[in-house]
């Protein structure tokens, strides 16, 4: 093993703890040392913690604690925070960096298999991706925007490359605030709705923060204020006020967070009175709502749900966020906030750090073919073919529900068809049959900010064309089926229902 | 003042501290609600601190504290950590809600005057931007990227709109991966090297945590592992390694943050010899390097620097960062990343909560117009461009360089002039002065992660026309001479000094 010369002095860069012999420290350390010498612990490997090797040794615990700071700083060890201390890797040929120990306890946090697992889903290529979470592309006006590109390359092309305000370009905020009839300065443009949620949470929640979601809700939302070290209370998506009530004044939140029409992943609309009374209490108690209404246009029977909390609201308590991707195309990376003026200024702030500002040519070109009437235009084309996909799932599912495999609700909105099914069911062996034949599906439990009895599927019928839904749902019945526990004693907790499609 | 029904059995909820009796915290609570109800105290104003109440009233500190959480609950008051306990408004007609009570104490970070500015700057739309920070954007080869774009929107627009994958789309890794000879399961894309920094600080940095910076270095990233948490440590870019080795083994810090060539702001070069013992450091010490190497490839004078710490690097310490934002232009707002295998992970682990994914029209045709060779032809281009406007700025500076006025090393790559200023001069009155005169600059004070006495500008000259930088350095020179203190006794700290353009 190498040795280190380390420089004189080095006792006076960090102070010892006044009440640790020097003598001693150093006789722990070259104990520890030659432990780690005669490879007793291998490169990665955990140390004996601090606590057994005073034990051991008979000496004070700020002893080792001072014999491991040298062992850290000479690069023979690194400790980290509520895990212990592990062997470096000795310095060899090539030998590689140990990442693993330099990575945040935020980090750490995330390191969920079921958003990898959703990422692999959508990297497959599989025919039936049902796990999918993007409105029809076939929808997609390819002329009409390669038109609106070519004449923001012909025009305002400097405008697209140059660096360009971190709230957005100015005529997107201009025609973004025009179509939702919101003061220009009060919108702020995001990389997608994602961004928005990240920079809400960063903004907003302090680390030990209760905040409020939806139980369930949309699974980015769960991460990004996770990430942000809040503590996540649910709220069913019943929507009860006095239960609200509750919540508010047991842990006093930092923000709800509602997905208020065709609510991911339920489809549910909240009704008016219930918007009404949620306004109320959140300007009562003075708690911010975020609300998330990245699916209140993909209405698919002609009725849009109730006004906006954004344009109910009477105190700017709410924080309003939506998107291109959920109405357009997910790859354009474009979505916004409207919020007041002073939460615009901060969001910002934040957002210099996040990625400084969002490219410019979808911006132009976005707001170009809005104000040529292109997107609402193709909005109106979407809904008539998101609902004959619509049909088409209903109608291939409602078998099943008869068959007491599954309920749901018909949505009257959005892009998903939520599933309860039998509670006994085996998800990933359910998971393991549909991979065989190319069809995924986003498992329940990603959805609930608290563990869940309760089994979900939820399916998006909008990723595919109306032959392949059908065809699907086919497949995942069959695989239900196939997968289903043999004792057919136990009864299926809630009765298998349909609500036929209607306004709400 | 509007009374409020508080259900019943709110203190079942919420546990008082044992030693608080219900009687006092009640006299207490209508103490301060009859302090706030006669308005002694405006909305958003200040309450008197937990203790003063305490002491005026002869009860404990915890019977003052149970009053004032009985009055949040109720939404009378705010009380914000560290700041203290404020006054709500009162709900009124419209009455604007309180968002600044509600902010985290990582946003109030943020609140930077500098930013602030920098910001205001660029959307000023002067003619003398020297406070910029992009290449020339006249050298942008329109007509052949705009012919990428179609080729994308003919061939492959299916994969620019759809769901993409975290880590970049698959040819644009392929390409960078190629053009960079790395695999291209290596490279991860990010909307701009932003996002990549901000990505790294959330992956790596531990609030408290020490990182090692650059003094001065690019603002963008103090901010970054600021909003983090870290607790910043300048290395001066004389690069001195045993100065190094005293910072890691006096803060044992988390990253050590470098911009190794035509570095930002200072355009200095890292030698070889340096770069060599720095990685010896990193990987003795444990210490992961994140090399910011935006500017490498925008060489002056035919010679590039010596190789990147990344090709260097024989421990996989390094996670390289470079972006099309200062080779092409900043609008496009992609840039990438090349990491071990690990950190790509936990990277896109971290992007997910973060934008998703990258925006799909720019990635293709970006591969496109990397593979076709056309980005090749415009860096040559560019460089050429790029040395005449570094020319006609040297020129310029060289008068007040002579004067007396400041000092700066002609650089050799990038695209500022970091200039050292008399200390004496007022920076505050000299930014007045430009602002008159449509010139702005970044102030020195920005790159430092410590407080500086010492007086610097970052003029970029890469933002305008030779002509106008000519014409904007006299602008300066003379607004220099027209503030400069009138005490002419006080010498210069340094003496004025002019370096030609060479090799490093």
């Amino acid at each position: 093993m190498e040795t280190r010369q380390i420089p004189n002095g080095i006792e006076h860069l960090r102070p010892m703890p006044v009440d640790v012999s020097q003598r001693l420290v150093a006789r722990v350390r070259q104990h520890v040392e030659a432990m780690l010498e005669t490879m007793q612990i291998e490169p990665g490997g955990r140390l004996p913690s601090e606590r057994t090797v005073a034990l051991d040794l008979g000496v004070s615990r700020n002893t080792v604690t001072a014999a491991y700071g040298e062992l850290e700083q000479r690069g023979l060890i690194r400790r980290i925070r509520g895990k212990g201390a592990f062997k470096c890797s000795p310095l060899g040929s090539g030998e590689s960096f140990s990442w693993s120990g330099k990575v945040s306890s935020r980090a750490h946090l995330l390191d969920e298999p079921v958003l990898e697992m959703l990422a692999r889903n959508n990297a497959l290529g599989f025919p039936y991706p049902f796990s999918a979470g993007t409105p029809s592309l076939e929808c997609f006006p390819t002329d009409v925007y390669h038109a609106s590109i070519d004449k923001v390359i012909g025009n305002s092309f400097p405008g697209a490359l140059a660096v360009a305000p971190t709230e957005g370009q100015k005529q997107l905020r201009h025609t973004i605030g025009k179509w939702m009839d919101v003061a220009p300065n009060r919108v702020m443009v995001t990389s997608g709705a994602q961004e928005a949620v990240d920079l809400l949470a960063r903004c907003l929640i302090e680390p030990g923060d209760f905040a409020i979601v939806e139980s369930p809700t949309y699974p980015g939302a769960l991460q990004s204020f996770r990430a942000a070290g809040a503590r996540l209370v649910g709220w069913e998506t019943d929507w009860s006020l006095s239960k609200l009530e509750q919540l508010l004044l047991r842990f006093n939140p930092k923000l709800i967070f509602t997905g208020t029409t065709f609510q991911n992943p339920t489809g549910k609309v909240m009704p008016l009175q219930t918007r009404l009374g949620l306004l109320d209490l959140a300007a009562r108690y003075h708690i911010p709502i975020i609300e998330d209404d990245v699916y209140g246009k993909t209405f698919l029977d002609g009725h849009p749900g109730p006004e906006s909390l954004l344009k109910l609201d009477k105190h700017s308590s709410v924080i309003y966020v939506s998107t291109f991707s959920k109405m357009l195309a997910p790859g354009l990376r474009v979505g916004w906030v409207i919020a007041p003026l002073y939460m615009v200024k901060q969001l910002s702030l934040m957002k210099m750090r996040a990625t400084l500002f969002t490219d410019g040519l979808n911006q132009l070109a976005l707001s170009d073919f809005v104000e040529s009437g292109g997107f609402d235009k193709h909005l109106e084309k979407l809904r008539l073919h998101h609902a004959s996909l619509r049909n088409a799932a209903v109608a291939a599912a409602q078998d099943a529900a008869e068959e007491g495999l599954l309920s749901f609700s018909a949505p009257t909105g959005g892009i998903f068809l939520w599933c309860k099914l039998d509670p006994r069911t085996d998800i990933d062996l359910l998971q393991e049959a549909t991979d065989q034949k190319g069809l995924t599906f986003a498992p329940g439990h990603a959805f609930f900010p608290e563990q869940k009895d309760q089994k979900f599927l939820r399916l998006c019928y909008t990723a595919m064309p109306a032959s392949h839904v059908k065809k699907g749902i086919e497949i995942l019945v069959q695989a239900l089926r196939d997968t289903q526990p043999c004792e057919q004693d136990v009864p299926m907790e809630a009765t298998a229902r349909v609500s036929a499609p209607g306004p709400f």
